[in-house]
């Protein structure tokens, strides 16, 4: 399987999955051996929407493969987005001056729209409530760099399930391995939507929805936390759904120590744990989970950059 | 000619531009050559208004010269402008860290301000209702790879023309050559200013204003389309100018199969072509027009710092 | 003495300082033999609030060491500071990007915060009306290039002293050198706080508070100019404030030949002086001492990183 562009998490199949892995595997353990292997390429970020975090670590993945990097952090106000230019012509100007595109957009299906005309790589780092297939290839490699399988796996999804994107593209990378198990926990008016449900069921993947996170705990390998996402709702739908489901030191130890506690970040108080057990409880995993975003996105940015280059 | 500052098209006589083409297309055709050629050097960018497309193209262009990049996409709220510091104080600090500075600023003038006192070489990215020197360089050798000649042309500058620095810059480019023949399209209260006008008597070149669009498309070599700019005007003005000159589909066969429709791009309604027509007909020169930028900045950067290594 | 994280001035000894100031010196000399000297590392500058000057100057003793960076010039507005994540988190999350963390924020103490959790280097570029360490660094170090020593000198302190934190860190640099008499000036509104007062006490360090600036003029060594921070105070306070201590024309011949007029930038109307005479009279030190910030905080980078390394 060949990718040369990365805009939904449907794209990708099990084995290119694996390679993928490997190649983080590999660069993770000899990073210095990958330090020029993309010198002279240049990587442009297009962020329409604010997001610090995935723009510095797509940056930096691209730095450490010895590539360039141009940049803009608000390419809503700035680019000419504002004079009424198309996402489809500003991919074809800026895929005249870099190698691959990360487009992160406030609007489901850009940045598809971007790759359909674009002879550069484009990648998706968030489209409005669409997806955010990156963070799900960290996830489900943190999961299996914490628990050594990918299979065979009970994992409770928590918080805004609605409207968190990470969830979604994680839901349907999980649709490509077997013997998973999907448990959503979420407020009554922030469940996982329709689409998802019958993709997992076309996909024979097990779910079912709870409302009380304690009773579940104790049975899960991975419970993946989410923040309740204030700028996408009303302020009544935020108060109703803030503080209702809680990693904290009483629940803590209700999950087995073999298992793990996940989260995309930013969070805030769905989790509430020391910073000292956060740095010593191998149970929360969230900041190795961070950097893991690294490794995958050199390999992701490796792959299709050769791709093209062999091309 | 030996150039250290580049703020106003003027500057350039015939031998300089020709030199410049020359090593834009070496460039061009191999790009690993000068892969190192400004290591160690730094490219500032400081844009005082928003311009991607403009900011990213310089920045890849020092990267792909082996350059490094310091940026603000935003000087005119974030950088010391807002305390009170002049232009010319901001560039003599900047000059402290870069080799090259490239300003794009929102008052006329202020580039060659700057000039004035910056150790460092100062390049014009836009200045107000001033000039886009670089922008008449990129424009003028996509006529020169397009045509095969920047002598002895006919070309129609259509839309804004009173607000559009792009077409003031290209007019004063196009007044140092031979045998020039300029049509100027515009709405009755958006027409080219008077002191262009004079410039290009002084220069024996002719030009006419025409109103009717379609009529002069059979018999020019060049259409040179502009964006009525919505943010320098009044709506009504806006609304009087919007869609009165536009290539469609409808008009695009009056215009020669080996004439060129140019635009600096971003186009909003001035230009309505399927995609695949804009792909495909050789006529839709506009996202070339844009590649050209890098090539172009790229010699530009290449002939400034390497003048100022040899002082 | 060894050090990972610089907050605040105090951290320093005579024996740091100097070596840095040597290194410095060194690579001043001799760029290009410090070139590549942190290849592969990467630097993250985090702004919270703005300051372009400070920033391109992390960004550009980084790029010149060999370095790469990672940026964002508004972290408050588009990093997940908006969405409730605090400074510790963030400090956790980018070092897992990068080797080292240059923050500004608007919040005094909140970069020691960052430090205690930061697996990374953190450098402080500023904290609300706390430190800016570096800037004394630079300013110091310009004392010893212009002065040729760092100790039995009269400095003149002059401005809004109450929100000036780059004369609260330099007073810190100070109170570690012998022989060393400082004289503020400024509004009775903006005096010095009481914190510096003994501080410098402790530290023997001899002070005295003076309001009229021309009379002191002729004794000292350095007169350290500061501007009236208009967006930190009331415009009642700004307006009894401003030109009420100024460098001109006038009493510029009140400085000796061999004193010294400092300023850390922008400057307004505190210096009303011709270019020309801040281009060729040597009272004029503050565009010397803003490009001795590059020597200065590339020496420190070196230092913070090779321990790192070391470690």
């Amino acid at each position: 399987m060949e990718l040369k562009h990365f805009y939904e998490a449907q794209q990708l199949n099990q084995e290119y999955i694996f390679s993928l892995f490997k190649l983080a595997d590999e660069i993770r353990l000899a990073p210095e051996r990958y330090q020029e292997a993309l010198k002279g390429k240049v990587l442009a970020t297009l962020f329409y929407e604010p997001s610090t975090r995935t723009r510095l670590s797509f940056e930096t993945a691209m730095l450490k493969l010895g590539g360039s990097v141009i940049s803009t952090e608000n390419a809503k106000e700035f680019s000419s987005a504002i004079k009424g230019e198309s996402i489809e012509d500003t991919a074809r100007v800026v895929s005249g001056y870099a190698d691959a595109i990360v487009i992160r957009h406030y609007e489901e299906g850009s940045v598809k729209k971007a790759a359909k005309v674009s002879t550069s790589s484009i990648i998706n780092a968030g489209d409005g409530k669409g997806q955010h297939p990156t963070q799900a290839l960290l996830d489900l490699y943190t999961i299996y760099r914490e628990l050594g399988r990918v299979e065979s796996i009970k994992i409770a999804m928590v918080g805004d399930l609605s409207s968190g994107r990470t969830v979604r593209s994680l839901c349907y990378l999980l649709g490509k391995f077997k013997n998973i198990e999907v448990i959503f926990v979420s407020p009554e008016h922030l469940k996982i939507g329709d689409d998802i449900k019958s993709y997992l069921k076309r996909h024979n993947i097990n779910f079912r929805e709870e409302d009380d996170l304690n009773k579940i705990l104790p049975e899960i390998d991975i419970v993946y936390m989410t923040r309740v996402q204030k700028e996408r709702m009303s302020i009544e739908d935020y108060e109703k759904a803030r503080g209702k489901f809680i990693i904290n030191e009483n629940n803590l130890n209700m999950i087995r120590t073999d298992a793990r506690i996940m989260h995309p970040l930013p969070h805030v108080e769905e989790i509430v744990l020391p910073i000292e057990t956060e740095q010593k409880d191998k149970r929360a995993a969230y900041f190795r989970q961070s950097e893991n975003g690294l490794w995958i996105r050199m390999a992701l940015l490796l792959n299709l950059l050769k791709k093209v280059q062999d091309n």
